[in-house]
């Protein structure tokens, strides 16, 4: 398990989100990257309201943001890039390999997930509002067409290029997994395969577990529990 | 001019496209890039329906899809980087700077542009939609608080980091430009003039001829016209 309190690699990540929230928070990708090749990190929680001067590490103020030594960058997909450069086990050394990897990582977060985000919005955030329950049919058929595209590329293969599971395929699984409070993705059998697949991974499980670990450690207690 | 017929590097783009979307089309990404570092290319057209095995190369049907001969890729980020990697003009070698920059083509296309194309949405695609009037103010707000992180990010430096332009502000300044129909940007001064001082590179003028002379040649002729 690479969590080491003395590790180099350090990134930011929340102590507590509401449970829509929970396995789907950006450090998971990170944790997830590292777990696949076995490298050690530790992790900076972060309570509500962030630090103020957290904006000058990462503009958007989310996580996670990352610092090995070596770099200090934020933004999970290019995090997960630099974490794939260090290992051709999630990103191919050759050109095409390699650059087949890093414009599927564009793609789901780019091509795929904000239409999944947009979603997300009309059925989670906003779904009480006007605007949200007439915009969310368009919504959802819009997101459809984009999963349709992803499930005709990957057909019977078993990661989008092939049999190499890369960086591309560990970005796409979190950007699909949006949709796991829907039927959306299940609509579409070969993808949902493909998602199961990704979490099945021992290196997604754990890095699962552990973003979970942190939330149910911080878990705010009802006011007055303590009475 | 690195436009050249019997070019090495070609890319797809479409043979017309209306008005509003003009100067916006993701080739432009690419031409600017290529035009930075002084590479030739040639341009694969595509009328209205695309090929049906279009999708083959590029599954979501868009444009620009890149070959040179070493690769064959799709997403105009992801082949901006590749772009990147030949020249430090573009895309600095040291990590930190290197990560930096494609940091920010991430932060760009991910960070940003979701939202700002909620607005696009809102303001053109879908504007006389009862959901779209009443998302409108909502999508801005959320939109501006976008450029507002991008802004103080920014300060006073002329790019994301510092003197010198890489790939993340290639991205980040064709991201902005789709609000160029809204006074959003302008309310930031210094965004503002970060964007213009992006389209004023003699690169991006060369670009966005070129993307322009390529539907002012392929303007539909009003039914009729012949006649």
């Amino acid at each position: 398990m690479p969590i080491n309190p003395n590790a180099a690699i350090e990134f930011t990540a929340f102590k507590w989100v509401p449970p829509f929230a929970q396995g789907l928070v950006r450090d998971l990708r990170v944790r997830w990257a590292l777990e696949e090749i076995g490298l050690d990190y530790r992790v900076r929680l972060l309570g509500t309201p962030r630090p103020a001067d957290y904006i000058q590490e990462q503009p958007f103020d989310q996580v996670p943001c990352f610092s090995d030594g070596t770099v200090k960058i934020f933004e999970s997909a290019a995090i997960v890039q630099y974490i794939g450069e260090k290992d051709e086990r999630l990103l191919p050394r050759d050109p095409q390999g390699r650059f087949r990897a890093i414009q599927w990582t564009y793609a789901a977060v780019n091509s795929v997930e904000p239409a999944i985000l947009n979603v997300f919005a009309v059925t989670v955030f906003y779904a009480d509002l006007e605007w949200a329950k007439l915009r969310r049919q368009g919504a959802e058929d819009f997101a459809r067409q984009k999963l349709k595209r992803v499930s005709d590329w990957l057909g019977d293969k078993q990661w989008l290029e092939g049999d190499h599971f890369t960086i591309g395929d560990l970005l796409m699984v979190t950007v699909l997994r949006n949709l796991k409070h829907t039927d959306m993705v299940a609509e579409f059998p070969n993808l949902d395969a493909y998602v199961k697949r990704g979490e099945a991974r021992p290196a997604f499980q754990r890095a699962l577990n552990d973003q979970l670990a942190v939330f149910a450690a911080n878990q705010p207690q009802p006011e007055g529990a303590a009475a």
